[in-house]
């Protein structure tokens, strides 16, 4: 969907099963005053007027997105009886993905809901893997199925990215990543992007949460 | 939040490494009807007109929960870096609960998001367990931080978690489920909730995502 190829990605830390240090941690909180502990039960509520920052004012969080394993579960799961409506659903080459999300009033079919994808919130992308290489038994379920990643959009993924690096988050998909086996899921991607997937691709960034 | 207790909540499949045989899955599947698989490159989308049942026509996939570490990291990177706001915090007892999100043209302060935050769409959720018993190097990094579930938000909890038992998904946490070891979380929860949140709690249900 072209309304939807201008983003950043936020996926879990990969890797090591050992702690990460966070070299920058002291770096970035000196930059945020963090808010009070509450006492249990009275939610703090800051009284301060929002600050917009000009660099994010148009930051959106887009989607979640999940692998999954069986888009015949997963879709009576989440439309049948959840009541989710499907968007589009677009075969990349390695994978299918399908966008799901809860209708507007206004909308009337899922072309509307399509030709605003990219500046809606709330979405849910399911991703389905064509090569069922690792879907054994024996192989973990965490590789087959879980959370990939957060989409947000953003007016200047370039721009975005740079920042990261001056901020010290990692980046762990840089614009002239374009192979699948750069993309952070549970599984691993093969294959290789079809029908000018490679084009999307390289317009989206991929950070890595610190944390979450 | 009284605004944020009526939800339905939507984890992971959690237990054995061992393939779970999906004994409902022709039984949903029956229920509908797929989408054709495209070929590469062109998204379908259905012509169809949407369809809003009256049982999940008010759902609102209302916000994504992760489990986080550190709180002082994770607000730098989606409040400092990412600009999103932080709408409220609050101390359930067991962990701190931080509301995030981006913030509507309208909105002046958080206190006019924290007012809406049951209604709103795409909201963040971070976790922060108090009991840091798990965090030691040894410990998995994936028990103490990670995806814990996305939460939408449904008139009634009672009758959405019987409509679930009805057509075969797993319920995970019933609305009389109110321990805080009852809610499904990457790590385990100690202690008693405090100030009331086993109120709010007994509005919550969690559902297991088949596949997701």
């Amino acid at each position: 969907m072209e309304q939807d190829t201008n983003g950043l990605e936020v996926a879990q830390a990969r890797g090591s099963d050992q702690h990460q240090p966070k070299q920058h941690l002291s770096q970035h909180e000196s930059l945020l005053e963090l808010p009070p502990a509450p006492e249990p039960g009275t939610p703090y509520i800051s009284q301060t007027i929002l600050c917009r920052v000009p660099a994010t004012k148009d930051y959106v969080l887009n989607h979640v997105a999940l692998q999954i394993e069986s888009p015949a579960s997963s879709l009576a799961f989440y439309i049948d009886f959840l009541g989710m409506s499907l968007i589009f659903v677009v075969n990349t080459g390695p994978f299918t993905a399908y966008y799901l999300g809860y209708p507007q009033k206004s909308d009337v079919s899922p072309a509307d809901m399509a030709a605003e994808t990219g500046v809606r919130s709330g979405l849910l992308e399911l991703i389905s893997l064509h090569d069922k290489v690792d879907d054994t038994p024996e192989t973990s379920p965490s590789k087959r199925r879980g959370f990939a990643h957060l989409g947000i959009r953003v007016p200047d993924v370039s721009e975005t990215l740079k920042l990261a690096k001056e901020k010290g988050w990692k980046v762990i998909k840089h614009l002239d990543n374009v192979e699948p086996y750069d993309m952070p899921l549970p599984g691993k991607i093969h294959g290789a992007w079809q029908a000018g997937f490679d084009q999307t691709f390289a317009q989206i960034g991929f950070l890595e949460d610190p944390d979450g």
